[in-house]
């Protein structure tokens, strides 16, 4: 089994850029519960203003997805797009509109090029294949360079089923709903609350992710389950839809636009999460300590100074223990900056653990490093 | 007259790191009234503990600094190393050692060349100067590309003075005292509070700088003046020192690392100094407002989505109007898009303006691009 049972999809071009898959649709062959959360920006997009009116009731039965243009800033005629959107695809499933979630992705402040969406809505019916959720990996992806995909088998009183998970997202991400888009379908229900248990999830996964303190304003996550094989218990359902969103998190972190290294940056012995989320927001949003990641340099002093920037929570100096992988870093003495340096420069997965000796909260985050071609990309990445 | 009167000075190698200049001293022939603000970094540099403690009593008779070591995470021993430079020069120029400041600027966690540092110190009579404030705007850079100096003559009840303000920063600028180093200094005195003149001029100056948003441990800002010629209101003295500290502050963001424009930002029609504040910053920080603008791309969809990031200042999308130069980009047709580009391309200056429609507060805030060489900079500037 490779998909979720009774989910259809597909991932095709329809010329809104360029001759890249833009347009994809997800359908569930039942009525789906659902949950999502979405972008705190003051500007959400017009898909997420629908889309938070489509999920009220907890339900949903398909998602529709454009890449390349993000329906954002605008005004009426955005929201009536996406409105438009979610009536023809329903008109075409022979669905509710309100069982459509609408989402976009790409350039702000560009109207969206309505009547070539329309037109591909029409056809929706006739594009759909049995699972095929690769197709829609592609078809979301933006300055992306990989897609993103984690899944679990799960079987259950006799029954297989699955969580499948997909998401994209490599630039304007931080706090607050971390990732662009991401979509998790499974047919096995919770049995616990499905918003409680994605909420709780998000905070720990998709929330620790930052690639460049920019918030989108088109952030959404997702998660649809059809119940076809059942129903699992709440602490099960929400450990396995953690480990799906911790691996999609690390993989946009990794994918992060220009990013040569993913950084995994655990937080120990904090009083509390809320000092756990200033102390590794500041850590992983430095510019000085990604751009010291990126060139190999255990530059430790940066990681002082970012800890020592959030300026309402003090840690004592002495309190402090820095690691680069196993290694201590404060006060590093020759021998052990060569190891430092060595250990920089020959992983792809940096880990960092800070501890804080104020308590025993623990909480990871993750990031990337700064490079020259995040700046070429976002440079020339035009309207 | 070129520098204000009483007062010596000189900058030299002598080889903490390289063969640049890194060496300086500032001497007043007489005691100066003086005021200095420090960094709100949790971690500050050693040479800032002690300089609290010597400007406590409000005098200073000269200031002693070092580049290319911050003295900043070296414990006590680093402390102790601060009060042995400021015995030192005390010893030669024959005042007492709480009448020196110490600073120090350059790579954090390694510890000072003391035993360089103090024969420079025990010859440091023999190398001044009269005037020769060139000699210390050079010998305080790091990073720097270009010396940082503001002055105004003045002239008062037929006597000639001035103000003089020399600064050096080029990375790990941002909020609460944004600048790694200014020295003012003045041969009029303040009839007002000096102390709070500087605050309030550093708010809306130093303070109003981001390169990077990283708040370096060693930020400093000190203002001596030894009144030989008289003293000025203090309306006009704040007058002139905010123009001057206004003068260092473009200069700093100018040459913020890898930079290759002044980014002035006006927000206006704010409800009031905090809600400039949170926006100002918000965009001024934003890697991909400073990206756009490196691109020379008109994509201002990045702004709105760097006001909107503020998720506890929502401002209504419709009373948003925001400007480049003096043009509306809100919903820009493809001739004004154009000449945004050119607008972008063709001045090393950017002016945008911000204005939020909530009230009347006015408030300007001053940044740079972000290009591939702060990042090369940054990644390979090594400890």
């Amino acid at each position: 089994m490779e998909y979720p049972q009774g989910i259809h999809s597909f991932g095709i071009n329809i010329g809104i850029k360029d001759d890249t898959p833009d347009f994809a649709l997800i359908y569930s062959e039942v009525v789906c519960q659902a949950a999502a959360v979405f972008t705190r920006n003051n500007y959400p997009g017009a898909p997420v203003i629908v889309g938070r009116e489509h999920i009220r009731d907890g339900k949903l039965q398909a998602i529709v997805i454009n890449s390349k243009n993000s329906n954002v800033a605008t005004g009426a005629k955005g929201v009536e797009d996406s409105r438009a959107i979610c009536r023809a695809i329903g008109k075409s499933l022979n669905i509710e509109p309100g069982l459509v979630l609408p989402s976009s992705t790409g350039v702000i402040g560009v109207p969206l090029p309505i009547d070539k969406i329309l037109n591909a809505c029409e056809i929706s019916q006739s594009k759909l294949r049995p699972g095929n959720l690769e197709e829609v990996a592609e078809a979301i992806m933006t300055t992306d360079t990989r897609k993103k995909i984690s899944k679990r088998m799960i079987q259950r009183n006799g029954k297989e089923g699955m969580i499948y998970g997909i998401a994209k997202g490599a630039g304007m991400i931080e706090p607050n709903m971390a990732t662009m888009l991401a979509y998790i379908i499974s047919d096995f229900h919770t049995e616990g609350d499905l918003q409680a248990d994605l909420k709780s999830v998000v905070d720990d996964s998709f929330n620790c992710i930052s690639i460049d303190s920019d918030t989108s304003t088109s952030d959404t996550v997702v998660v649809m389950t059809n119940g076809l094989s059942g129903s699992l218990p709440s602490d099960e359902f929400r450990k396995i839809l953690l480990e799906i969103s911790t691996d999609l998190s690390k993989m946009i972190a990794r994918d992060g636009e220009g990013a040569t290294k993913l950084i995994i940056l655990e937080i120990d012995k904090a009083r509390d999460s809320l000092q756990a989320n200033k102390i590794g927001k500041s850590i992983i949003n430095s510019p000085l300590v990604k751009t010291a990641i990126y060139g190999g340099d255990p530059n430790w002093g940066r990681l002082v100074m970012a800890i020592g920037k959030v300026f309402d929570e003090p840690i004592a100096y002495d309190d402090l223990e820095i690691y680069f992988g196993d290694l201590p870093v404060k006060n590093a003495d020759q021998a052990t900056k060569t190891k430092l340096s060595e250990y920089l420069k020959t992983n792809e997965e940096i880990h960092i653990l800070c501890k804080l000796g104020q308590g025993s909260h623990k909480k990871t985050f993750y990031g990337c490093d700064l490079t020259e071609k995040y700046v070429e990309e976002n440079a020339y990445y035009t309207t």
